[in-house]
């Protein structure tokens, strides 16, 4: 129960006010009584009640929230904070969203653990309009928990069956990729991949990542050992680890695809510790356009994470005023090969001579 | 907005009744003065917080009928999402509120505006139970607003007077990478540092870091010239410009030491992109130990700013759960230089010689 009553919202409803003048007590006193916190003695309490039921008092509904729509209040659903992509699009959400009036809950459910706690207790419930989830990896069980909120949802950087999304065209962005790295001349080109803290949760976007590689590769006649593809643990480290294991096996690729731009500045880290050229001995691409590529000189697929923050919250905003009654669509925003110099030809002759 | 404003701490601090007999209004008219809400004259709030001023006016945390967990849900109020500080930060207080089943409500004021329309309407009221404040480059009034809300406050990366806080000593953290570099044999070290979008809001954090950096140098008997201080707008395209700044001086420092470390990797760039040779041409020191410190080989002062949040968020749960009714404390975590690749004694000789 909330004391908090009393909006003065103008809508012919009774104010605390009125109860209190109703009860003979202040309106303090009215609070007090409705939550059962404070020293108010049982004879008071009971005449506040009255009063209260005689005027048939309601809470409001912005502050119990138990009335959809009225919360203003929308979830975000994350599963990383401190890279790059997730901030950028939660920062697009919260810009569009407090300029429409709306408080941002955010769940970070960055291990297995938060998530099964995360979908034991569903907190999601009574306390948001509307609900944007960023590229959770999750269970079909979890899908239809989100749903059972029957509240709209919104999916950015993945899709997900039967909800609007924003996302880019992973597959493609990873042909440009690739393809680039083909154009050049290479042919041994490897694969850097994240993989989840949990095996049990794949992110779509990495696996579409994945599934552009081999494509393209296919489509150039070279057939990828799967010795080519690696993954560590997402971040930075991950990108590191990735590349060391491709720098203990048979034969160094000329060239790596990361499948997003923190991987490949592990891997671009680990080659230059390794004594290696970039791009002389080893190109890397990335994908993201990561605030840090530029500096990096990093050569990237580049998508814009805040757009899609920014969209997503308008469409949220949109299907929660009622001015969109459209079937749920897909927003697919452009992705572009952004040339810097870590990728190069590769050296003629064979294997991989250390530059000095 | 509600009258259930007396909350009868009985500490012997001023109460809001005090307030609103100072004022002459209802402790009604002064909740809705101090918190920016309801319909209240600029005259009237003029004179609520001149009262509540006078009365040095503290709102009772314990006392207050909010405070005890009812929504279940903190509010974290943060000026940046994409930097790296304050994305680890977040994601160390969310760890600890999920484990305890609290949400966390996320305010990202990036603007001034932003600011201006939270302040104004101040959507924390009545929907959470207490509230971190990350960094925020707060005027008076806001703070008072903050106060008003009368729950518990912690403040992360910056001293609130009379709030419990969680930070690191910012000068000390200076003295650290500007006694490095003197040590080294520098003299002409050059400060970088982030300005405001708002030139009304100042960093606390800032303000300690250029004070630390003037204080070691004058103990060193070196008083450096105000145009070796330059400023960037914040992030890593601020750096940058501020060392472009310097490049275009009369001139070149040996030595520079930026702020925070995204600044430092902007003075990084432009030092590169200008032909530079780092250490050996300028050394650079930055201060926080960002995750891409390490891949760059930037040398800088080390802060945990995961651990910042996550104790944070254990003192505000602890406050809120009754567990601790001791005074406002102020937590200073400890600080460290790391030392990497980017510095390195000076040249020999007069003026810098790009190095081949």
């Amino acid at each position: 129960m909330d004391s908090d009553v009393d909006r003065g919202s103008g809508t012919g409803r009774s104010r605390i006010a009125d109860v209190a003048a109703l009860a003979g007590v202040s309106p303090a006193t009215v609070s007090r009584s409705l939550s059962g916190q404070g020293n108010v003695s049982a004879q008071t309490r009971e005449r506040v009640r009255d009063a209260a039921r005689r005027l048939s008092y309601v809470p409001s509904p912005l502050a119990s929230g138990l009335a959809s729509g009225r919360t203003r209040t929308i979830g975000v659903v994350v599963p990383f904070l401190t890279r790059w992509y997730f901030g950028s699009v939660v920062s697009g959400v919260t810009r569009v969203m407090e300029a429409a009036g709306y408080d941002v809950l955010l769940y970070h459910l960055g291990s297995a653990a938060d998530r099964d706690r995360f979908f034991a207790r569903m907190p999601l419930a009574r306390r948001v309009d509307g609900v944007l989830s960023l590229c959770m990896p999750l269970t079909e069980d979890h899908t239809l928990a989100l749903r059972a909120l029957d509240i709209p949802l919104v999916s950015v950087g993945s899709r997900m069956a039967g909800l609007p999304s924003v996302c880019i065209d992973d597959v493609a962005a990873a042909h440009a990729a690739v393809n680039h790295l083909i154009n050049l001349g290479h042919e041994n080109i490897a694969f850097v991949g994240g993989i989840p803290d949990d095996p049990g949760f794949g992110f779509v976007s990495s696996e579409l990542r994945l599934r552009g590689y081999r494509s393209a590769m296919g489509a150039a006649g070279l057939a990828p050992p799967s010795a080519l593809e690696v993954f560590g643990r997402y971040g930075i480290d991950g990108g590191a680890t990735a590349m060391a294991r491709l720098l203990s096996g048979a034969r160094l690729p000329t060239a790596v695809f990361a499948e997003y731009d923190e991987l490949a500045f592990g891997a671009l880290w680990s080659l230059r510790r390794a004594g290696l050229a970039i791009p002389q001995d080893v190109s890397v691409v990335g994908l993201d356009d990561h605030e840090m590529a530029e500096v990096l000189d990093l050569t990237t697929v580049g998508q814009d994470a805040a757009s899609q923050g920014s969209l997503a919250a308008t469409m949220l905003l949109e299907t929660l005023d009622g001015r969109s009654d459209t079937p749920p669509t897909d927003i697919v925003l452009p992705t572009e090969l952004r040339v810097r110099g870590t990728t190069a030809p590769p050296r003629r002759g064979v294997g991989v001579v250390p530059s000095t």
